[in-house]
């Protein structure tokens, strides 16, 4: 992709903004699914011009009709097309004469049926790109603008009432869960600037949808709801400007990994699993992921009525110990910083309630009961003395009290005008108009601690998150390195690595006893001996390897040994020889791997080695481009990372030399372009930091496949 | 303890089914600590002989006043005693006088405040069990029986509205959270038998609480909030009492781990965290622990509208595959089992609906807004296919319309009379009236899907969770095997555990050059030997420790170095000479011992050696007594499982001797009672299974200092 990705956003104005719609199929009914957009569209006011298109009417809900969008005299920016799937291509040509900008297609039967449908649809969106043409659909349910009266949906959920115009766009993959979401904001009383589903994906997909909220100046928050990605660079993209913009994405992604069919040959694929790769492009651009439709909600509802916090501190004020202990549990989890309050103003505290707990989370007791003054002041010294990023008060039932509310209000009042831009919430059981009245003062209302951690803990991160990942370069039509396809063996695998910068463990190829037996002087120590045939991944199973040879003798029959045991195991296979490598002791062993993921390209995997990755799955992974920085961070996220920085009095590895392995092997994956399929170093050994450095001890390059290189 | 413990069931009765009440500090204002009570057992109708006591008042809000309790001229079950702390002490002799059978004490002033109120509160204490009075608080709020009209509380949160009887009994330690429990059990709509505060526990405990309601037959499910224990044994007899009546304990505790003083000495006090002690024994009690206030609410009332599931089967049906495809991670993560249906169900299915997805979760997609009989036949299919335990509908916002609402409705009523015994529930959005409409026909109704399946999940675990697991047996105030207070040495702790029954490594004491060096021979290979020293628990760290001792010359130079090398970092230590043990080779390194939880008695854990144990914290726990099932579980629920199961290639170690030296270390500790602080075998190296057993190679037993045992 081109580092600027072009979204043609005239296009998607067209589309979302249009100053002239035309509906293809309407008819009179507005329970029918042509009568459904023109009912709304006049009843709730779309102020632009409309059309009705149908060859066996002469009026449509009081609008004459026009035979066909080319009978229209004037130009129509966006057609909503709601015609049985015999008729669209038909309609299409009309739109393409009429010169129509943009197309919402609510059709059905074309990919979702399978693979008859597919190339209808494939037939639709290249006559489509070919007029210019965007098209949203076809199997959708459209979009709707609830600022600008345009409903571009046969979904019936605005007839059980309007979603209220705000700063929140959501985008849908999935109609029926669009249709959900547009009835939970309502009930939850959130604004939308734009609701779209995107369906089959023809043409507009999700990340078009994102790439132009990103740039939406009626929009500040974006939802997307997602089940796949065809086009993980045009995902990025998208990502990477609402971050520029500063606009959180909130995600929620159903649908967990598919191991790809490379999974067999080697570790890395199936640790990369599909959900974690996009879980770790979410957090290379700072999105948002809601793992739940409860947070996704929160989350959104949240980022769009409070500022996000400036950093990870939290103070939090309650009128019960257990659940303020409970509190900070929760908030240590989500990685807020619950900082202690300084000793002046703890003994402050303690003059007012001798048996409050003043350090964070204060207590103040049941004595607020008494004294409701002690809840302003309290909250007021707390925010003085240490200008937390994010406040949160629990106060049980206290909202369902009148007398109570009024003093809540008031303090909020203060502390939103005192510190605009701490994030404040508060948690109490009050009445939906309460809680919309706290959040007309940018204060967030939950009913529920821990949704209210679990939320400020998410809208933190955002703090110091990533401001802007790089994206993918062009990727060169030749690329410097190109590889065979299929699996090279250990010695040429470690050659091209050392190359590309990776150290490599002293090594050489030997093909005879001989040569074996000079390699324990000429290697310089002890040595392994390892089976060395392209046709062999799995050299212990078969055999083929000896470790700890000290002597020449030693290694000459090892070398007999070993190649007689792989010749016996596997007749069929080439062998070269064998591979004889410097034994490395002590440090640790780590993994680490490149392979190309079908949708987001080469990605980048560390972890440590043996049970750390297989049992626990303990690894770390990035799309690439990475810094330098962002390999260091994918060493230093490992659950296990303790054992590297020397847990158990052993000495710390060096995570510099590491870092610099993963620059040196994200590079060569850069290098070889689409022609690389996965490389894995397994073991890498981390020296200790004293020693320095880390070197690889084995490594499996594998070309791709022609055949299943996607075309670019 | 004893086997039954006696819970005073007629003097709880007594308390919280009264069929007199005196109210003692009564006054006329209804807004006043006195007056709150009396106004309620007025207004609501307690049907029991009600009696005010107030010596300068002639008549309180209505009655006749009588001076002192004593003046009241028939028996009184329950006083409910609203006087400043100075004056209880004297309405306690005058309700001990008047035969006063229980009281509900408001006053504060006691243990909360420091060592003085302790100590006023233990003289209430002891003054009261004389008496022979059950006394619930001081510092509490007391409890109130909606079924029954009592009001023993002087909390205000009825005043906004009454909970309305039912089957849940809610039992708090906490006031605070006890009003907010109150006003989130009304705004839910659920019902309660009993609402109780337990305050500080002079007497009445969250245990008796928990008791009294295991045998009310008013009471199907049992909720309580705790922030911490005085008396394990007691909180273990009222979870068995529950777990044998059928009735599930939904605890909401709150506060993590206080590591124990002994912690520095010994891994195992550290690992066992306080917290992760309460929760090993919830697990063995078959208790649900919510972790969210949302989630203690949602279990609680789920277990009261719905069977508990037989087993984890689950079916799905969902009109959304998104929806269902998080539903199935979710269900996957919570231990539910989505078992796909049959090829038959399958294929009439996809005749139904063409594009269905078939398996489970089942997505009649939005085809069922076209024919909604394809709910009832799909669902029926379902049911009638799997017999699920638990079936779960997700219908976006269907909920909210009255159309659909109606079929929704009609198939939950023919699933409810089909499968009397299957947890169904449906997510939806519907209103509040709908929601209470469909528990009416004891189906559940969850807003969020996640929250759903969370639910159905800590449902499902009671069907396989222990029946009733055993109790501590009554400790003998001499223990069969009395331990010295403090450490001891290596080879004393080995002994003592040998003799117990755990196998331990050959090793022998040598206190010369020359016996180390003959005991290379004698213990037939290659040794290590450690320096031996009650005083030095951490040998390596001083220099006093040799491995790999192959010759007899090695281990004698060894010997004198180690010895060496301690006595010049440790000099005033004093050293017994050195422990020579057989190196065991392979196998892998386990972690096992034994510690006295100060509220539960002595606690076992298990983990792997090395850094699953350190870093990762990956241990299991039991409080003792268990079965050697429990023994065999503990080794079987560690993450890093795998790793002995014989992960890699490696050989499966033998789990069933792990299982026998778990049993000896618990009988072991259970023999030593009181006089053991702990036990902690580190390693235990459990050997392959073709070899057979496992091995302790370093042990180190810790008495009980005597002044910190306590008194029972």
């Amino acid at each position: 992709m081109q580092p600027s990705m072009d979204f043609d956003f005239a296009g998607l104005d067209a589309l979302f903004s249009p100053r002239s719609i035309a509906v293809v199929g309407a008819t009179d009914s507005p329970q029918r699914i042509g009568g459904i957009p023109l009912d709304y569209l006049l009843r709730f006011g779309y102020a632009g011009r409309l059309h009705a298109v149908n060859p066996r009417a002469d009026t449509v809900q009081g609008l004459s009709a026009h035979a066909r969008l080319t009978d229209i005299p004037e130009p129509v920016d966006l057609a909503i097309v709601a015609v049985p799937q015999a008729h669209v291509t038909a309609v299409l040509e009309d739109a393409a004469a009429a010169r129509v900008r943009s197309m919402v297609l609510f059709s059905s039967g074309f990919a979702e049926t399978g693979a008859e449908g597919a190339e209808a649809q494939q037939a639709l969106q290249e006559r489509a790109r070919a007029a210019g043409i965007r098209l949203i659909g076809p199997n959708c349910l459209g979009f709707m603008r609830p600022g600008h009266q345009t409903y571009a949906t046969f979904s019936p959920a605005p007839n059980a009432g309007r979603v209220k115009p705000g700063r929140i766009g959501l985008v849908s993959q999935s109609g029926a869960f669009g249709a959900y979401a547009y009835s939970m904001a309502r009930e939850r009383g959130l604004g939308l600037s734009l609701w779209a589903t995107t369906g089959n994906e023809a043409d507009v997909q999700l990340a078009d949808g994102l790439a132009w909220l990103a740039r939406d100046p009626e929009t500040d928050v974006i939802m997307a709801y997602m089940e796949g990605c065809r086009d993980g660079e045009r995902l990025r993209a998208a990502l990477a400007l609402a971050r520029e913009r500063g606009k959180p994405v909130i995600m929620f992604k159903v649908g967990t990994s598919e191991l790809g069919a490379a999974a067999a040959a080697s570790h890395t694929a199936s640790l990369a699993g599909n959900d974690a790769v996009y879980d770790a492009v979410f957090r290379q651009y700072g999105v948002l992921r809601a793992h739940t439709i409860s947070d996704f909600f929160a989350l959104a509802a949240s980022a769009s009525i409070a500022p996000i916090p400036r950093n990870r501190s939290l103070g939090l004020l309650t009128v019960s110990g257990g659940v303020g202990a409970m509190m900070a549990d929760d908030a240590s989890a989500a990685g807020l910083d619950v900082q202690p309050l300084s000793e002046a103003a703890q003994r402050q505290l303690l003059e007012w309630v001798p048996f409050a707990a003043p350090r964070n989370p204060v207590d103040i007791t049941g004595q607020v009961t008494n004294d409701v003054t002690l809840l302003e002041r309290s909250a007021e010294l707390m925010m003085h003395d240490r200008n937390f990023a994010s406040w949160l008060g629990f106060f049980a039932a206290g909202g369902l009290s009148d007398a109570f509310w009024a003093v809540l209000r008031c303090l909020v009042e203060k502390l939103r005008a005192a510190h605009p831009d701490t994030l404040l919430a508060i948690c109490t059981l009050c009445s939906d108009a309460r809680r919309a009245e706290m959040e007309a003062l940018g204060c967030l209302v939950f009913s529920d601690p821990s949704a209210a951690i679990r939320c400020i803990g998410a809208l933190a991160s955002l703090a110091d998150a990533p401001r802007a990942a790089p994206l993918p370069s062009a990727c060169p039509a030749q690329p410097a390195l190109q590889l065979p396809a299929g699996s090279l063996s250990e010695a040429r695998s470690m050659e091209l690595l050392a190359k590309a910068g990776m150290p490599v463990v002293p090594h050489q190829l030997v093909r005879t006893q001989q040569q074996a037996a000079q390699a324990v002087q000429a290697l310089g120590g002890t040595i392994a001996l390892k089976v060395a045939s392209a046709d062999i991944a799995h050299k212990s199973e078969v055999g083929g390897v000896a470790l700890n040879l000290r002597t020449a003798m030693d290694a000459g029959a090892a070398f007999e040994r070993i190649l007689a045991s792989a010749r016996q195991a596997r007749p069929e296979a080439q062998l070269d020889g064998a591979l004889a490598a410097r034994m490395v002791h002590g440090g640790v062993e780590c993994i680490a791997g490149v392979h190309r993921d079908p949708v987001f390209g080469p990605v980048l995997m560390f972890g440590l080695g043996g049970i750390h990755v297989e049992i626990l799955r303990d690894v770390s992974l990035r799309a690439l481009p990475i810094t330098r920085d962002d390999a260091l961070a994918m060493v230093q996220e490992l659950r296990t990372f303790p054992i590297l920085a020397g847990a158990r009095g052993k000495p710390p590895a060096d995570l510099q030399a590491l870092a610099d392995a993963l620059v040196a092997l994200a590079d060569f994956a850069q290098r070889c372009g689409d022609t690389l399929s996965s490389a894995e170093i397994n073991p890498l050994i981390a020296l200790p930091r004293e020693q320095g450095g880390c070197v690889a001890v084995d490594a499996l390059v594998i070309g791709a496949d022609r055949c299943t290189v996607p075309a670019r």
